[in-house]
């Protein structure tokens, strides 16, 4: 056993275009970071939460990393006590998957402290506990998966938990776009239809499979083609001011397609190269000031290897 | 040019499962084929259809195999005069692409009387339009894609036409069993709901991907994980007598799943390996045989050649 490890978890987008629920992908950075050692305190403590300006509650049972924690220690039957400090690199309600990120960093940390009883993939059901605490009990694994096991991950089903690695070609980049604006998850769902036209739900899964196989064959065109969604995107655009003026801007500066990470306000373009990724990235923020809103830009190739210890 | 021709095409499986209106792979037989020689009469002359029991029209407009025909040889500007003699192999109205069969076989046949002029995906929009015929106008590609190119096709945009193969593992044998029943594909269609749940479509789409996953990796545990319909299956299963006893048969045989082919009655079982598939075949006819319902049995691995020229 370790007296203490350090964790990196990174952000990850979910609901890639066509792939509503079912389609995330981690990046290189933001991320979240976690310390966790031992301590003579019995039971798990919340030491400190660095950057979340305080919006973040210190009790275990509430915080999506502690009940991450928790559920794992459970499962372990550790009996001594573990102090937990997080460092919040991701902003919240930003779209980029905050809360599944701080669930994953605290199953991780904790799995790394204990010397790795469980592998990655097992620690799955663990996070989402920690996840499910931030979406009001509903399960869904699009940001928990990538983020914990790195990669371009589809949830084949939410409810059995299972997740597949879909290989990307090495020459895909992300550009990100967080613009400074608030959306709140829950009016990101209660926007969406309940029911939906056959005739959509068809358009959809033709482009989610397009998109799976022009991932694996490396087929930039298909995954261009592939590249919509008539499911959230059209709704969700609303929430966003200029949303289709800064779509456009990418798609003009070479973007294989863009759409909005998870429930955003994040937006996210797919690109063949780094040169053009910068460049997409460069546009979509000027798009987004000149409706007068700022923003952050991280340009990442597709994080392959998720959430780990860095000391 | 030639002076005759003889061409060979394929059945298929349409509505894959999860893959509704877009996933249908080819098989090796039964198959429909088509004679087309020159003629000294002008334009299409449809001479003899040997096999529909008198069902189908001699007058090219009304038939999908002359009306497919008849636009390609508009499309070259073909002045002369064409005879064409239609032997049906698969039974009409079995749900494994009879009309888009012999439309694919109408378009195929003149292309290669003519040498060749367009290629086969060029061939797509003319064996559309004989199946258009057939569906009431609608445009559905997943039997006449794989029919046409071979293998198995997803349809990512019926609107685009967009057709992507999707690599199978070598040892993939499907077993097709057609009862002696008759299902119109209206009632078929119109049993269907037109709303559907938004959790419904997300369960179909991860369910889509993951079974264009599982071909692609050659990964049989996935592809049986993502066989699952709850779109069209469990409101056309009521249509065929004791469907869920034939299913439920052939994956006691071994079967990777089963579902219903195109819009029924046939029913397909994708297998590992051909012994798996004779005996699951066999399961799944012992089944219908039970329900006092007689039925041909069709084994097969994924046809990769599509429609050809066989003499």
């Amino acid at each position: 056993m370790k007296s203490d490890v350090h964790v990196f978890a990174p952000a990850s987008v979910a609901n890639v275009a066509c792939g509503f629920d079912t389609l995330g992908f981690a990046i290189l950075r933001p991320g979240d970071e976690m310390i966790v050692r031992l301590s003579k305190k019995p039971g798990l403590t919340i030491k400190k939460i660095h950057g979340d300006q305080g919006k973040l509650p210190l009790e275990p049972e509430k915080n999506t990393a502690g009940v991450a924690a928790l559920a794992l220690l459970e499962h372990l039957g550790f009996q001594g006590g573990i102090e937990m400090e997080i460092i919040k690199g991701i902003p919240i309600g930003s779209g980029l998957g905050s809360s599944a990120c701080s669930a994953v960093a605290g199953a991780v940390a904790v799995n790394e402290l204990l010397d790795r009883p469980l592998t990655k993939k097992e620690l799955l059901p663990f996070a989402l506990k920690g996840e499910a605490l931030a979406s009001g009990g509903a399960i869904h694994a699009d940001n928990v998966g990538p983020c914990l096991l790195g990669g371009m991950v589809l949830i084949r089903s939410n409810q059995d938990m299972d997740t597949v690695k879909i290989p990307v070609p090495e020459d895909l980049y992300v550009a990100v776009v967080l613009p400074e604006l608030e959306i709140l998850t829950v009016d990101a769902r209660n926007i969406l239809r309940k029911e939906i036209p056959l005739t959509d739900a068809i358009t959809q899964w033709g482009n989610l499979g397009g998109m799976v196989a022009g991932f694996m064959k490396s087929d930039y065109e298909l995954i261009g083609r592939s590249f919509e969604d008539v499911i959230a995107e059209p709704y969700r655009a609303s929430l966003i001011p200029d949303f289709y003026k800064v779509k456009t801007a990418a798609m003009e500066a070479g973007a294989l397609g863009c759409s909005i990470s998870g429930a955003g306000p994040a937006m996210f373009a797919l690109c063949k190269g780094d040169e053009v990724a910068f460049k997409v990235g460069i546009a979509m923020q000027q798009a987004f000031f000149r409706a007068g809103v700022g923003s952050e830009r991280y340009i990442s190739t597709i994080n392959t290897l998720g959430a780990e210890r860095i000391r």
